[in-house]
Order: C-alpha cells, then sequence, then structure tokens
C-alpha cells in the first residue's frame, strides 16, 4: 500500500472497514475477496489493485486494530499519571481490548488461522510492541524515582508473558469453538489486575 | 484394573513400563497395543484383560508419573521448611518433572493427542492436583505466621494458572513439532521462581 496516493486513503479505509468485519464474523479462511470486494461495490480487480491478496488484507485489519489500541495506550502515557497507576490502566485496556476488536481476540484462538505465517507474524509484532510499552512504563517510574532499577526488558518480558499466558490457559480449558464471554474477560482482567499488583510492590522503591 | 489382583502388579507395571517407553518416543497416536505387547513378550489378548484400550493404558501411564512427582511434592512438604521454601522448591520441581516425563510434557504440546478427552481430563486432573498442592503449602505458611490470611484458593489457581500459561506462551513462539530443549526449561524455570518471588513478597507478613 506504501506506493499508493494519498487520494487512496478513502477506498483503502472503505476495504479495511468491511474485511474487518467480515473477519471478526467469519474469520480468514472462511472469508472471500469477492464478498470483502461486494459490501462496498466495488470491483474485485479494483480490491486486488490495493491489496493483492487476502493475507495483506487481514494484515492491515490487525494492525489497524493493533494501532488504535497503540495510540490509545500513548495518550495514557502521556497523561503524566504515575507509572504504577499506568500499569494497572494498560492491563484493564488490554481486557477491554479484546472485547472491542474481534480479529485481534481470534488471532489466537482460531486454531484453523492460526497456522498461518501470517497470524504468526501479527501476534509475534503485536507481543513486541506490547513488552515495548511496558518497557515505557517501567522506564517512567524509574526515571520519577518510583520503580527502583530494574531490568526492564526483563520486567516487561515476564508481564506480557504473563498476561497472554492467562489467556491461553483460559482458552485451554473452553471447547475449542467457544469464543470468550464477558465473565471471561473479567475473570481475566481481575487476575491480570493481581499479577501487576505483585509486580509493582516488587519493584516500587521504598519512599514510593 | 481395580479389580484385578495384587500378584498382577508386576506384569501391570512392565506394561505401564513399556507403554510408558512407546507414548514417550511416538506419541498417543501412533504407538499400537500390539507393539507394547510385544515390547515385553506378551499376548495382545493378555494385553487387553489388564487394559481393555490404548487410552486408558496411556491415562495409567500419566497417573504414574504425576504420582511420583506428587510423592516427591509430600515428602518435601513434610520435611518442615518454610513454606516460602517450599514454594521455590515446587517451581524448581515442577520444570525439573517435564525434562524428566516426557509424556506429561508432551500432554500439551501434542495436538493431534491432545484433542482426544483423555489428555484433556489428564491436563484437568492433574492442574487440580496441583491447585491442591499450593493450597497445602499456603496454608503451612498461614498456620506458621509466615504469609497472611489470604484467599487460598484464589491465589493458588492464579500461581498455577501463571505458569502453566508460561509454558503455553514458550509453546506458542516454537514450532509446532519442536520440543522443549534444555534452554527453555531453564528459561522456565527463572521465570517461575520469579513469579513466585513476587507472589511471596506479596502475601508475607511484615515479622516473616
Amino acid at each position: 500500500m506504501s506506493d499508493k496516493t494519498k487520494q487512496d486513503e478513502p477506498k483503502v479505509d472503505a476495504i479495511i472497514g468491511a474485511a474487518q468485519k467480515r473477519f471478526a464474523h467469519y474469520g480468514l479462511s472462511k472469508t472471500t475477496m469477492t464478498e470483502i470486494a461486494s459490501d462496498i461495490g466495488m470491483g474485485k480487480a479494483s480490491l486486488y489493485y490495493y491489496f493483492p491478496d487476502k493475507e495483506t488484507l487481514f494484515e492491515a485489519v490487525i494492525i489497524k486494530e493493533q494501532t488504535i489500541f497503540l495510540e490509545e495506550m500513548h495518550t495514557m502515557l502521556a497523561s503524566g499519571i504515575e507509572a504504577s497507576t499506568q500499569l494497572k490502566k494498560y492491563v484493564k485496556m488490554r481486557s477491554l481490548l479484546f472485547t472491542k476488536y474481534a480479529n485481534l481476540a481470534n488471532l489466537r484462538s482460531d486454531s484453523t488461522d492460526n497456522s498461518k505465517p501470517i497470524c504468526a507474524r501479527a501476534m509475534e509484532g503485536f507481543r513486541n510492541k506490547e513488552i515495548e510499552l511496558v518497557m515505557t512504563m517501567l522506564q517512567n517510574g524509574i526515571t520519577a524515582k518510583e520503580f527502583k532499577r530494574i531490568n526492564k526488558q526483563e520486567y516487561s518480558e515476564l508481564l506480557v508473558n504473563l498476561l497472554l499466558g492467562l489467556r491461553l490457559v483460559k482458552m485451554k480449558y473452553k471447547e475449542a469453538s467457544t469464543k470468550f464471554d464477558v465473565t471471561d474477560y473479567e475473570d481475566l482482567a481481575k487476575e491480570g489486575l493481581k499479577v501487576v499488583n505483585m509486580l509493582v510492590r516488587e519493584i516500587q522503591t521504598e519512599n514510593a
């Protein structure tokens, strides 16, 4: 998409919007490019002009959902609240994220789609961005002398792995085809918050 | 097996031992009852007298591996060391367990076999036993006034979910067919230990 001009943006947005709904409802495998094109009254050839294949379009959808979350997070980070509160908000917003964005949420639960390299890449990419995000929060805390001078990389990876792990455990104990419901997300938010509280207690300075 | 007499025990042990090796090497799906019978020079009919099907035999193998671990854990619990040390030893022994017992370790990584109800039941059963075990350690700590009067059930589930979650995350980022190596287990033990340290800091009393 990088070589397309700026005036193509509304079209690209319309495609991504339609694809987002289709993928959310039917998953990657069961959605066709023809359906997406017809949803917005566009010819199939035009659609392929913007996105060479379904996987590239799916990746664009995932990146859109991730970007909105990351932007919300950066707004929160810039608000000047203390680092321990940032971490807690992150966990809450993260569990909300998966209720709002079906494609991000399904990324790890639909095993057929998960075998695709595109999903593995999207998962890995998002995980890395989350780790960076947590590192920023930890650095904020260290700068403000709220946190000890801990190994940021190590603790960020640990926190992101723990939060992701809690989701994976919950998936394991659900029927393969069942999606998460509100209670599941509330449970996850609660467990995640406990983890953050433990982490904060571990890393905060005496005077924090 | 419950209605078989005590003099059958050596035979049953031999069957389980042979099955343990076969399953560890080839997995549940790719092992046949004929191979197990032939490994110990037993007729197929005799094998079926002790175990009505392969799944029942696999369950017996899993229960054997779990039992050895749980016995080691109970010996450790009875040794009178302080509760926080018990928790740390549990995490270390748990990661060792998966290097020693291939069938328990593969239970969650072989997706073909995992679809079988027997695996789900074995996983769930072991998880519940681990939760009970952690509850005992937490109770030991509370009795010794080493830990606060926390909700044991809640914290036990959290710790077991976090440890299991760390393994699942690691599996996600491995090639589907690759088994864990020594470094993976060392990483897991290290991460698990960090989690226990955070937990202990959270729940210990002022005078502990």
